[in-house]
């Protein structure tokens, strides 16, 4: 099982690189065996995701220290974001990040949050069933101080209900209770942005 | 020949996930053995189109209700519009779908409909032998009753000539008589909106 | 040699298919064994270039006739574009052909020629050696009578010097004393209209 | 060693062709087995970067002289640009070259330098631990002669801290310890250019 999820997301890691979504050696993922465990598994830092191994994962617990010492190897140093995100969703077992050009663009142009109506993707997102609706995604200022920004995630507890939130010229975080899920709520994510830069390289007044 | 239809049908949906036209578990395609059986396989609700699998495709009759019952396989929701196409089009045998983002995006900018004028790929489509003409294409608005949905693609009937139809910030259908002719309409109608897209992005006070 | 040709050929007509160069089954290839020999090989009448074979060649003469019968086979419906070509360039063994964005684009945007000045990869083109150059592309209106178009062809012998010209609302032709010339001038070209498309998405008022 | 540096430059350089960044035969790579050791291994001129084989790099030492002769195969004309890098910056060992669009367009529109400001990939520049600071770029205009452009690059030692410089219309370098780095400089300033275009073409005003 381990061995196996191990498996898959590195696969994931290596087609989102493909897609120009992890330039340079950035972003990072983790996945958890179960809820029931106090650790997780979370990339090492620095490793050019074209590449991605399913043993470039570290187990770190909840403090994201590793369990075990790996000579030259250290937790992604984000580490603590996932963290908190399986603290606040304890159903979550994967979180993907994602550094593409559009979701920096929207945290550019976009203040407080990035809100999409009337699509049809839309209901991509788990709990959402139509497309007559408006959904909301948050944009968090970024900081090196991983403390700090615990700290700033755990008070936007409520604006994380969509299952993805954004750092200001970084990327964003999507998660889901399994793999499977987790891609579906990040690729939608993606896709909604897209279209929404598009469309102000159309039509810039609206905004 | 059923086989055959499955392995390459699902070899197409693959490669038009690898161009970004089927987001998160996005769209739905089918494929009918004969126009003289009354049913037609279409594919599973949910799917990761990355991954689409020759057996992912479930046999149903007219009024989307799978001829043999599946342990949690469920048919696509949106069954009931490939019903309706293979009525109002009896020679048709393949019904593609596509989620892109240029397809949402010229829904968004144009209201009835979307006509092409002058393009040497408007010979792509039966029917048309030149590229000196004028081509349509309606626009639906999205529903999720997709009774009521049905209801209005009858009422269209007649601007469904071209062999494709946009649904408003959801994609299009497009068809044909075999594989090989639903694709080279589907691969043209992406062309000319991205086209149309691109000279907006150019020229947008003209919209 | 020709079995090496078809296959060379072939090859790169199906990665320009994976690059979005030939929509639908649009576009055409040829290319020759000698210049000393008065036929060419042309590609087919519409092939799905992503899987483009290399027996999908029709030998063919000047007069665009198929030197043998081939059951269901007819040759590009533009091979008399290839022949005036060949004729007009007699040291020119491969012809390639795009049905580009881009292009399309150019030549919508632009009237009689469109022109490049100051490019590094202008000394991609055979007989330029600086990028301290200003160089000229024509653009012709789209025929669907091949005997007309080769005869304003003809009138434009002088305009073709840099080895390409478009067809408005169509796409280009590109050609070489060998693939790896043709290959070479159709990659530049391709790449000094994106560079063009892109410039006129920001600063529209300079065209 | 040399025969993995060989490898693994190559692989490099053909997936940077798949993103775009190697059009027609442009571009130039090299990289040094030490820097004790007062030769580098730079790649043929004219070579087609879609195939580009391991064997394609010749010896030279920092005149551009290769050490042998190679019937047919003459080093890059950019050769004492890698030989000036080398030079000023003793403990680089790989040296990578784009003709990207975006980078192309970054120095139409920008005169003396390009900078960027709080984005959290500008951590992969060696040397920069925050998004919180604005890194510097410097763009050069192009030159035919490479002695007078060699001049020009020495002029410039105190700009080029950031292991990155454009060539007006034509390009950029970069640079690093040892592949890894050299990639990862390459890779955020091609993504910090590519966010700066879609900017401008959504707020196209500024420019």
């Amino acid at each position: 099982m381990e061995q196996e999820n191990r498996h898959q997301l590195a696969k994931t890691i290596r087609s989102y690189n493909r897609k120009g979504w992890s330039p340079a050696t950035s972003t990072n993922y983790s996945f958890r065996k179960s809820p029931d465990i106090p650790t997780f598994f979370v990339s090492r830092s620095g490793i050019d995701k074209s590449n991605f191994d399913p043993n470039d994962f570290i187990e770190v617990d909840f403090d994201a220290k590793p369990t075990f010492h790996f000579e030259g190897a250290r937790p992604s140093a984000e580490t603590l974001i996932h963290s908190v995100i399986y603290e606040l969703f304890p159903k979550t077992t994967v979180i993907l990040h994602s550094h593409s050009v559009n979701s920096v663009l929207i945290s550019e142009f976009f203040d407080k949050e990035v809100t999409f109506e009337g699509y049809e993707v839309q209901k991509a997102f788990a709990g959402q069933s139509t497309h007559d609706n408006t959904i909301h995604f948050p944009i968090l200022d970024n900081d090196q101080d991983m403390v700090a920004f615990s700290k700033l995630m755990r008070q936007h507890e409520a604006d994380f209900k969509n299952h993805c939130f954004l750092i200001r010229k970084h990327g964003f975080y999507a998660w889901g209770d399994n793999l499977f899920e987790a891609k579906r709520h990040l690729e939608a994510f993606e896709y909604l942005m897209e279209i929404t830069i598009q469309k102000m390289q159309i039509n810039r007044s609206q905004y």
